[in-house]
């Protein structure tokens, strides 16, 4: 396998390669498979390779989500699912959905985790225990860690809307703020970094895009959680009409319960990819 | 295997019969092991059931760390251990010290792997997601689900000690009331919440525990992290006495790099016990 270049090199390189901003989120629940696959074992990697395999021209970034792997004990599988994204599709980054956060001699464990264990390209970080749960992960020279800042869900709002201080800044543009900035002294880290900002709130996006500059957006809510792709596309593009990964899962994965699974993801990933591009 | 009580009642039971507020964290590092099981396939197992089995009558818990044991592709070991516990102790609760944070449906995929998996009595979980993300936690009626509150790390005032709304709450208080009061409507859910505050800020637990009544209190940062134990006792402990979960690890794990490492582990477990004890 050829050595792994640097996170956001590799991203922008998947940007202009395939014309896509698209992110394809790999969470697979065996209970949503084609019936051809239920029970079988190593199901979950023939269905997260046969995907893969399946749009690794229309991504910019795969995002295995680990939680899935871990509920099916199926840490093996990941493994080799991210070989094989390696292997036959170099060009394509993988971020590790992990959501991990940790005092620093855990958050080593966490790095060695996802960048040793499994060797993914990139991670997603919980910011809430601030700035020395996240430096282990940013030892990782070559290595993208993506902070979540906003989040598509309902109860995103519970803390990340809160007002913090006196502007009436709200605490996740305060993330995104101390990730763009404090924790990013010099921009040495600028490379690495990354936020996650939802979808479902694209006024907030612009909002993040104005503090952070050109770092890398990874957006979910498109599709089955319904966020509006013109919108997303309008307020978190970069001036070069790029910096985002916006993610689909469920709609992707699960376009087909039949043995053509593969071949609608495709479909699916193709009219995604290009209605995004409609707006850049 | 007999069947497994629900968390709050197995915890104000262990705290009884024990006499004990220490719950002993397994983060097994295998660099850190004695000599003669350097290398020794299941060693990670080996080393944490000797700790258990040496400390049993002395914790109100046990908390292994995942990250330990996913850095070291050791998922097997975690999940031998937690049936060693529940089947040798079963009167101690294991808390997965884990973190997770996600939206409801792969907090669902966590909360599998959590209490199904690994069969684990309660878990820490992140709050950044806010309300939703926890729900599918707590709908494991049994089990107990502990918050990150105030985290004991240098960074933990980044994000926990911003001042919310107009009042000068702090981040972290604004946490304890959601998770004592919003997110337990009713008191629904008292049986199973608890939050996580670090020792080495005494004043922040008194200020957690005014708020959130009886609710249990998991507190790292004693021994290693440094934190006061007459200062955590007095500011944490609830009427009874009781309400603490204080967590001692590496100073209990690596009390002897010898063959007499389990002995020596629990020499400082009890002395940690009583020292506690010495201010209830």
């Amino acid at each position: 396998m050829k050595p792994r270049g640097k996170f956001r090199g590799q991203l922008a390189a998947a940007w202009q390669k395939n014309n896509s901003l698209l992110c394809v989120g790999l969470d697979p629940d065996p209970a949503r498979f084609p019936a051809h696959l239920q029970g079988k074992p190593g199901a979950i990697f023939d269905f997260c390779t046969a995907i893969a395999d399946a749009t690794a021209d229309l991504a910019c970034a795969f995002k295995p989500q680990i939680a899935y792997f871990a509920a099916n004990r199926a840490e093996d599988q990941l493994e080799a699912l991210i070989t094989h994204i390696h292997e036959k599709h170099p060009d394509i980054p993988v971020i590790l959905d992990a959501k991990r956060g940790d005092i620093g001699s855990t958050a080593e464990q966490y790095a060695i985790e996802a960048f040793e264990r499994y060797q993914a390209d990139a991670v997603t970080v919980n910011p809430y225990m601030g700035r020395d749960s996240v430096e282990p992960w940013l030892a990782y020279a070559d290595k993208g860690v993506i902070l979540l800042c906003r989040t598509s869900n309902p109860g995103g709002s519970d803390l990340q809307f809160q007002k913090v201080g006196a502007g009436g800044t709200a605490l996740f543009e305060l993330v995104a703020e101390m990730v763009a900035k404090d924790w990013n002294p010099d921009n040495k880290y600028a490379g690495q970094l990354g936020l996650v900002v939802g979808a479902t709130f694209p006024g907030e996006i612009a909002r993040v895009r104005k503090i952070v500059d050109d770092l890398p957006l990874l957006v979910p809510g498109i599709g089955a959680q319904g966020g509006d792709i013109e919108a997303t596309v309008n307020a978190g593009k970069t001036a070069a009409g790029t910096g985002l990964m916006i993610n689909s899962s469920r709609a992707i994965l699960y376009a087909s319960k039949g043995e053509d699974f593969a071949v609608a993801a495709r479909q699916v990933a193709r009219e995604t990819r290009d209605a995004i591009n409609r707006w850049r």
